[in-house]
């Protein structure tokens, strides 16, 4: 469990100031110049552990990460639960856990956690910087950021401003677990309804029809037991305060905010090769999202996956996004090799 | 307010009984040869009052219903709380409120009720009935019971089965709901949060995009407040016990069901002159589930709206639905006139 020591103070983009703070990180595969760098950026409840939650891109199973030739890097976001700093740990100030007092965190405090960690590497080239969702708004971010460092980048089922429609599926995603915050018993509960609201942005019409159909022997919908499922898989494993600061880490995130140019300017800046790939069947961000980014991004790259998974084939989908990366990339990256 | 009594004994389709319950009804205008009758069957949360919720149907705001052609008639349907029995009202075997011990209902028993209404003002003809989402599914439900009396049906942003999508929306809703019922502040909250998940499903990301992008004066977003207010508006016209009567009302609708025939076996069964109206930006009921519909009923006609409110269009354009009423039932209505 490697972990990073960031600066005594981490002084966030809203001023605020987080001391003693850490990411946590994992890579496979060793730091060389014979390996070629994939730094993956995780989504809203992901963590360091690619291969837990996103099998399909590894070559082992279809996938396109080879750990012949690649190094990954991965590392948990500020705010998380998953071994970085986040609203359970422990603030060095009080002895007490920051619990819903943990400062608001944005996709560029997010970055420039991820540099820190990236210069005590001695890493000064990343061949691959992958993000799906959440993360993609981060990857974009550090691409505008660190062009010089960022040689190819794949921004997938993502955006350069979160939509007014995403942000009213966090917030009522929020409003539900405050709902159940008066006590333990339903905070856990609202955190279960929580993740179902978000399934339905997760997934789609078509995903529900086709394999949740009808009802079961006990006499309940399918889809039902299907999201209660989701649910009660979900209660154990999250923290109700991150998912407020990584939700609203979303809802904020703006490229051309704090920045000197409108959004289509801002994006008309990215130097990194970058391909934007888009879910047909994504309700969440759906394909305009990606379009407006590939349209000004200079030389970008549009690519969209059939799916019926909606936003989720993000996810599930790693073994065409394997097949696009390896197409889009061969001449920036492949050719090198 | 007239009130319809329904006989001593209704009994519903799974077998349980209502005793003396009755059915608040409006009538606009006379019943007489001389005049077209149109029988509205209201959505959701709708009432018998159609003016106040469907004012865009009328001529006076560029609508096709005339008062001196038409004579319009909506109930109110059983298990709602806008006058027609329902669960805020006394059951006369307990002398209490039924309250969540109110039994469930059908659309059929909805249709059964309305027919006895119908009966008992010697209504013999209806010339077009017209039913939007919940209210649609109950027309189609009318049509296959009484071919003979409904001469002409529009189908409106509706569906011949409810789908696994539509019922994961309404289970969340209901969830949220007994997620506030442990306290009486919580559970008023509830029901607001409820009526802001649904309206997730009754809109769509280019209404908001288009709508409520942005931030206030008060540095919230603009969607945030826009859903709280839709929330609060609810929270005192609505009864959470009628909330889930209804919207299991909803799930439970599949005109193949107890029934001898597939869906669309009893589709093609329907004799009514039918007119489906989609939404091409409906995500709660999709395009797709019309023109089911239209492709199964037999010299139905499938017209699509284009419009970027969701599914509320089927409220908010009226005046487009006018347009298409009147073309296509010309033949069949206006000639006659």
């Amino acid at each position: 469990m490697p972990q990073h020591k960031l600066p005594e103070k981490f002084v966030l983009q809203n001023g605020e100031i987080l001391h003693q703070a850490s990411l946590h990180y994992e890579i496979e595969g060793e730091i060389s110049n014979q390996k070629e760098i994939i730094w993956i950026c995780h989504a809203f409840t992901g963590s360091a552990t690619v291969k837990s939650w996103w099998p399909s891109l590894y070559f082992e199973n279809g996938g396109f990460i080879d750990p012949k030739r690649h190094t990954v890097i991965c590392a948990n976001i500020l705010g998380s639960c998953y071994g970085s700093t986040g609203p359970e740990s422990i603030n060095p100030d009080t002895n007490k856990k920051y619990g819903d007092e943990f400062p608001e965190i944005s996709n560029r405090d997010v970055i420039k956690a991820f540099i820190d960690l990236r210069k005590s590497l001695n890493i000064t080239n990343i061949d691959i910087l992958i993000g799906g969702s959440l993360g993609g708004q981060q990857a974009l971010e550090w691409s505008l950021i660190e062009p010089e460092i960022i040689q190819n980048q794949a921004l997938i089922a993502s955006n350069a401003k979160h939509s007014s429609w995403g942000i009213a599926f966090n917030e009522l995603q929020r409003q539900a677990i405050s709902l159940g915050a008066n006590n333990s018993i339903s905070k856990n509960e609202a955190i279960a309804i929580a993740r179902k609201i978000a399934m339905l942005s997760y997934r789609s019409y078509d995903d529900f029809e086709l394999n949740q159909k009808g009802k079961n022997e006990q006499d309940d919908w399918n889809i039902v037991s299907y999201l209660n499922y989701q649910g009660e898989k979900f209660k154990g494993r999250f923290s109700t305060d991150s998912y407020f600061i990584l939700s609203k880490m979303m809802d904020n995130h703006n490229i051309a905010s704090a920045r000197n140019g409108s959004l289509e300017q801002i994006l008309s800046l990215v130097k990194t090769n970058t391909l934007c790939i888009g879910i047909d069947s994504d309700n969440l961000f759906p394909l305009k999202e990606q379009g407006l980014m590939a349209h000004h991004i200079p030389n970008a790259k549009l690519e969209i996956i059939n799916s019926k998974k909606g936003h989720d084939a993000f996810l599930i989908e790693g073994n065409k996004i394997s097949r696009l990366i390896e197409k889009n990339f061969k001449k920036n990256y492949y050719e090198k090799a």
